[in-house]
């Protein structure tokens, strides 16, 4: 039983509510005749009357019962003309920094699409900011009505040792986040080789966790069905989304873990991952949908948790069921079911009305009985938040980037520069929809002791700079799967959000760094010395403070630069975004240099001794 | 998760599951080539190995993996030969005392039927000894392998105002008692017109064990499957035992209440109920198997939770989703499913071996990773406990029983002795194989200014004497129903367990009261002055300290009296023990009294002024 995240914790209003439910007192909102939606048994419950007091629900008429006894003068009464009402949708793994806004702003983007909680990693504040930013972040989460549950995250940096983070989180972090109200879990513990061999950072991080009664989050990518993903979920991983085969989401399932299906703006995973139920007749209530990353101009056009329904029914699987899979099964996985998840008596009056079991049309959202978006449209509206000025400057790259920086010397290991020729040099293969990368040796002119791009086999230079202490540090790579003429830059790219950039030729590539050094981070594309397009992202180098909508009409701008440059991936810079991310395989580039992501050492750019 | 209940927590043994899962250290234990219920996906995983460790589930092999990689040499390795291995059954609602044994001996008896965990409610021990009484039954409970968790009596005395106990349990003490490891929730709700008129004890007690974040259990009689029931289930109550129409077990899913479908030795719900469910496609997830109250030749003869899971089969319920129903589903009601019901990495190894899905026929039970039972009889056997001095005494009747004590006088209200001739009276009306009694107003003679009992129409006298604070407070009335000559007498009669007296003459009443004060409480049948059967319960005056197979023994001669004497009821003793059970309607007899437990008042013995 939550005491908060909700209006008032149970035992403070039980009175009452007992009171409405028999009539004794009239309820401050009664919702009439509801095709009521019920979790708990898989049924539509025809004519449902459901009756509202002190933020939770009191009664529901079913069955030839109505509410008209919890009616008094002052009660709101709704006619939903046979409308649907499930339990509010909660997304039980986001990341709200994808959305590049932050908490206040993203919750008059979700809640009209019927999202009323969210479990939310903030890993990517977190490695800038830390702890402080984070606290930062709640205080804003807390303007508005969208239950913003907070899963600290466990890897800051992702993968110790081969990154350069704004900040670092510790055991002893852990511990005190533990205690806050607003934690509810672990963020996704992507050390998972780390657990393998039992080192003390994850293990105490789990451990803190289970003490404290909360639920660890995972993100298990070893692609292993067997001994490893065992060994994972028994140090305490009670739920995972990064499954990308059926068969690992069904393995999970049978091992007792939550497998959690995901359906990015950038990861399309829900196809493949729906196969492993609709293939056979299982339980699914260790299922849930959830989103991961969304790009804002994904939540602003298609929505939140409402399209993760709708994609979840083309996929074949039934409405009720995946009504379920965003309710009841993320509140029981997250030990929350007595306050939320289904809409029966005591519980959280937490609400989504729509028209259609299949395309789950959002005409209305309550949460704690408040209607607080209707019609598409957010009820709340917060001040701009007063974020204290060290979020906004966080740009500190300590190095002067010009068209000579990106230079990549054809050097080997033993210092011996390459003659003119060709060289053989490790690339990261990306492709659209997919965390995962490939390493592919390829081939590259050698001119003038350096190493060349090559836009005509789509081999582009990557490079990215440490942008929290000004160190100076950096380091360069290729990069494939792009198709771009330019140079593409970013801030938000993952984990430790240092700024990275892409392009086939210097003086784009130093055009956009130096863009973004300018304007304290964000994304940007440019192409024969013009800048295409461009989103500002100054809280912390990855969130605007300005509306969804503003910053997604601007993300479209630059995703249209893309598109104009010659890339036809979905979402392309946030899969761009993961040339860095350390903690996925196979092949990323950090400010340190090439990471192995299989083997976890780093690796040089030119290939050598290769047969 | 918890720190209890567990050979060790979780985080002090994840370290050695993820070596062993991963075959860097040998398991403790491997089960070979199962048939394992994944009661998570609901299949049958066939040919499945299991690697235990630390008392825990470490690894399972399954879909062509063996646990090979985790045998060592000191490895203990048991070939199934396809056996099917299951969770550990849970019994989610259950008295141990109706067993009439103290906890160690009841776990001897229903661990090698492969129960593992009870959520045992003490009530009638508390009823007797109060809180000092259950700290003695847990200490006897911790040397026994079962997981006996405890949910402690709400309502002590169940009705207060309307009989006499031996104790009374207030707030302060279940505020007390949930900060204890052995205390899972709160004990059935019995006070529902309580919990309705919002009175402070029952809110009270329910806020405490909701602030601990532990279940408050419930105990709905009232029939209303509308207002009252979710009046009742909004107050917090989150599961309940106490359905006995299908429709009722329905609504109860509906408002997301774990509906627990009851199967005890004299209550026969579980076929009525069934039809919730197999009537309809619905998910069963809120369904819970439980036996409330098992007499001791019920679980010597015909077995306990395995009982539950064949007559559920044979009710038409899947077999896999009435094993769901004694495990995962249990562990969920009680937010323990992190660390029980499911054989998945991680969790504590409580498994059971049984060779069919229909009979359950149980060969092995383990827990915590141990071998405890094996064809049908448990490897542990401890000392008896040493029991407190006082917990031996508890007969204080506080009055010299004899024949004349059992005189009905046929005064009236206001005073007036009757003439001799015919009276009507409220007769108590009770049927096998239900909890629930009728009032009858039924005509009996008048003889001498006293009430006689007319054996030929079944109208027996009936005392209850009070036993524990030697007050001599007693009262009288009329039962019907059991059909027999002579007198029955027990010290078990719910839930005040005073001195409970049925006969149809008033000699053989006071030489079973008088039976029973000299052997220090128990259950005796007297016929013509001969004692034809008797249970000796000198521990607390409804219990024995002996072995269970004893008591069951001892149980049987005198339900063979019982069926000698004229009774053709199912566990009868048991039906009879309820006649002064005064939160169940209609009508019940206390030590103060005839109780109309529908409305809550006091009732005359003579019916007056009806027309």
């Amino acid at each position: 039983m939550l005491n908060h995240f909700c209006k008032k914790p149970l035992w403070e209003c039980h009175r009452t509510l007992i009171e409405v439910a028999q009539g004794k007192r009239p309820a401050e909102c009664v919702l009439r005749d509801a095709k009521l939606v019920s979790v708990t048994t898989h049924e539509v419950l025809e004519h449902a009357d459901i009756a509202l007091a002190e933020g939770r629900v009191a009664y529901i008429g079913i069955c030839g019962h109505t509410a008209d006894h919890c009616i008094g003068p002052d009660t709101l009464v709704y006619d939903l003309k046979g409308a649907y009402v499930a339990p509010g949708f909660m997304d039980g793994h986001i990341h709200v920094e994808s959305a590049m806004v932050g908490p206040s702003q993203y919750a008059r983007a979700v809640v009209p699409h019927g999202t009323t909680a969210i479990m939310w990693d903030p890993h990517e504040a977190m490695n800038v900011g830390g702890v402080a930013a984070l606290k930062e972040l709640i205080k804003d989460s807390k303007r508005v009505p969208l239950k913003c549950m907070v899963t600290p995250g466990s890897c800051v940096p992702a993968v110790p040792g081969f990154e350069d983070t704004g900040a670092a989180i510790g055991v002893d972090d852990i511990r005190e986040m533990m205690g806050w109200d607003e934690v509810v879990g672990l963020g996704e513990m992507m050390n998972d080789p780390g657990v393998l061999g039992c080192a003390d950072l994850p293990l105490g991080e789990i451990e803190e966790t289970l003490k404290a009664g909360k639920t660890v989050t995972g993100h298990f990518t070893m692609g292993d069905t067997d001994c490893a993903l065992e060994a994972y979920i028994a140090s305490g991983v009670s739920c995972c989304h990064e499954s990308v085969t059926r068969e690992e989401a069904l393995q999970k399932l049978r091992f007792g873990q939550y497998a959690q299906f995901r359906e990015g703006s950038a990861w399309h995973n829900l196809e493949e991952l729906s196969h492993a139920i609709t293939e056979r007749t299982i339980d699914t209530r260790f299922v849930n949908l959830v989103s991961d990353d969304n790009h804002p101009e994904t939540l602003v056009s298609e929505g939140h948790v409402d399209r993760l329904l709708r994609k979840a029914v083309a996929c074949g699987i039934d409405p009720i069921s995946a009504l379920q899979m965003v309710t009841i099964n993320v509140a029981q996985c997250f030990g929350i079911a007595s306050d939320m998840g289904s809409v029966t008596p005591g519980k959280c009056a937490d609400l989504v009305v729509f028209t259609s079991l299949g395309s789950f049309d959002v005409q209305a959202t309550f949460i704690d009985g408040e209607l607080v978006a209707e019609d598409g449209r957010a009820l709340f509206d917060p001040e701009p938040y007063a974020w204290p000025e060290e979020l906004g400057h966080s740009m500190h790259v300590g190095l002067s980037i010009t068209p000579e920086t990106f230079r990549i010397p054809a050097r080997t290991q033993d210092g011996t520069v390459l003659p003119d020729g060709e060289a053989l040099v490790r690339v990261i293969t990306s492709a659209g929809g997919s965390t995962l990368t490939k390493e592919e040796h390829l081939t590259v002119p050698v001119e003038g002791g350096c190493l060349l791009a090559m836009p005509e086999k789509d081999i582009l230079k990557a490079f990215v700079f440490e942008r929290h202490h000004a160190t100076g540090n950096h380091a360069a790579g290729f990069a494939k799967g792009f198709g771009i003429h330019g140079a593409l830059a970013q801030t938000v790219a993952h984990d430790a959000h240092n700024l990275l950039v892409v392009g086939d030729n210097d003086a784009d590539m130093a055009l956009a760094a130096q863009t973004l050094i300018a304007c304290g981070g964000g994304e940007v594309a440019v192409a024969d010395g013009q800048i295409l397009g461009k989103v500002e992202l100054p809280l912390l180098g990855i969130m605007s403070p300005r509306p969804v909508e503003e910053v997604a009409e601007e993300v479209a701008t630059v995703e249209d630069a893309w598109s104009k440059m010659g890339c036809t991936m979905p979402s392309p810079f946030m899969t761009m975004g993961l040339l860095s991310l350390a903690c996925i395989p196979e092949l990323r580039l950090t400010d340190r240099g090439y990471v192995d992501c299989c083997t976890y050492r780093f690796v040089p750019l030119i290939v050598e001794n290769e047969v």
